[in-house]
């Protein structure tokens, strides 16, 4: 399975049996409205707080991700799954309600794809038969704890980035009906010495790069290999930045083939400054959005570089730089197999 | 691999080629210094944070592992941790040092066990030659973020339990010398409803119960398979909860064949209340304590199930529960074999 330094190439390649959406008011009004299973009306889900509306939303994209396969809860073996909160609690209470055994991740907005690639590896090494792989994240809930509360109406530089609200969840299995995960690469903490937690897409950039030429070198691969290449939350800033560095290092993908997720979810017109971001970005916009795209046949085969700014508020108050990283797992259609 | 619904059983049997095990000075007047490879005389380790205190620790664990291995760092394929800091940050920033490919975790103290069974997995899965494993705590950087900071003397009831300041880590090989990993149980949050968090160890104990059951079910084996099961930091409290729980549902492990890492690692004179506590403490004890008796005779088999609580303070303030899981895994000595 391990091949070259920090990729798996699964020889019993794993299908996404199916998945679940959920979105908030934002996204119901954004891009991709209809690759949502679930849209909410309100930021609240009549819950007390927005970290449990979080939870709520998490659950449901199991729940629904469950309901739309041939497969009973009581088969899945393990939920692994993160987001941004502090001690990761909204997974946490949806892992309670869930019953299920459960992996908390963190690596922020990498985690959608740390989550699909360990799911992966255990399923390819017989470690499991099904495992609901997500991530999750709250607009308000998020900017409550890394900046101010929502109410304040604070101001925001043109590189900062709008946290999606939602929850993306995958059932993968080891057999059945639906796209393969054939690979993963492992990212690195790529740091630049970047400072500004305004500008995280900057900062994850390079992570994006050193992972997606990783990626191609161990696999012996061209970029042309994938119909798209697609990055996690880089937005118009970091996406900038990344072509660039892809091009110094003579990886050239044509800009038609090389989206982000965080320019994908939402509208041109919406005010969410260079683009989206959150934990819930590269999961709902991949397991709603492109897997949609590939069951209709318009995609074959797709690179996922889910990209993480690993930084704390409190990290940042002492100075530190913000740490990237960014995990890339190529999803490809079954129908031709 | 899986046997049963929550259980690995890894049939090549992974080995724990090398650990390193880092504490600080309340660690080094404590019961077990001798087990320590490095002890530090201040709990700031002439860093400018207590966070970056301890990056440090996890930087020398994996240092030392590395270097009492036959292997060089260029060698180890990944670096699976965690810790309890807000996104784990003293864990991230060590991956940045280490330079490795990085899967950041989060389950609070049972963290440990979650990396040893997610790296035996991969490495069983043919996903990795030599993983890096492990976990940290620092105590004021915990007493600050979960509670007050330490400067300001506040008092706290006996149920209560003192976080370990250390670093502790398997260096864990698909071949070589050393104790095997031979099987992992997954826990679920289990939740009985608890909601203080000056007793940790009693909201665990019913998840440390859970999954001990489950694994000697799940394997078909007796508690007297194992020389020692040994809790991860129930402390006094969930012990006696958790002797009272397993023997309620027929499982009457010898009250001295059944450890506690919180237990274990400070003299009773020490004022630690309860017992230990911190993501450290199943690591460095297990790592350091266990592994050492293991290699010099004393025990053969033993089951390591680290118990994590998993709130935050938000979560505790919003009135949410303290949900407990805890994850075991076995270790066997190599040399019968």
């Amino acid at each position: 399975m391990l091949q070259g330094h920090q990729t798996w190439v699964f020889d019993k390649k794993p299908v996404i049996l199916s998945t679940g959406t959920v979105g908030g008011p934002f996204e119901a009004n954004g891009n991709i409205p209809r690759d949502f299973d679930i849209l909410h009306d309100d930021m609240w889900l009549k819950q007390e707080s927005f970290e449990k509306a979080q939870q709520i939303m998490m659950e449901e994209a199991c729940q629904v991700a469950v309901k739309k396969s041939p497969i009973q809860k009581e088969q899945v073996d393990f939920f692994i799954s993160g987001d941004l909160i502090n001690q990761i609690t909204p997974t946490t209470y949806a892992a309670r309600t869930l019953g299920l055994p459960y992996f908390g991740l963190f690596n922020a907005c990498a985690t959608s794809m740390e989550s699909l690639a360990l799911s992966a590896a255990i399923i390819n090494g017989n470690g499991a038969n099904y495992i609901l792989s997500g991530a999750s994240s709250h607009n308000a809930a998020t900017e409550k704890q890394f900046r101010y509360p929502t109410e304040y109406g604070g101001q925001k530089p043109p590189t900062a980035q709008w946290t999606v609200t939602g929850a993306g969840c995958a059932l993968v299995a080891k057999e059945g009906e639906g796209p393969m995960i054939t690979s993963a690469t492992i990212g690195k903490v790529v740091d630049m010495g970047m400072t500004d937690p305004f500008n995280m897409g900057g900062a994850m950039a390079p992570a994006a790069v050193d992972t997606i030429e990783a990626h191609l070198k161990e696999r012996n691969i061209d970029h042309s290999y994938y119909d798209l290449i697609i990055t996690g939350d880089l937005a118009h800033v970091g996406r900038e930045v990344s072509l660039d560095l892809l091009h110094k290092r003579g990886i050239n993908i044509p800009p038609d083939k090389y989206l982000d997720c965080g320019l994908t979810i939402y509208r041109k017109e919406q005010p969410v400054l260079a683009g989206a971001s959150g934990a819930a970005c590269s999961a709902v916009v991949t397991y709603g959005h492109f897997l949609n795209l590939m069951k209709h046949g318009k995609i074959k085969r797709i690179l996922i570089a889910a990209t993480g700014s690993l930084q704390s508020p409190l990290s940042v108050n002492q100075g530190d730089s913000i740490p990237g990283i960014a995990h890339a797992v190529s999803i490809e259609s079954g129908s031709d197999n």
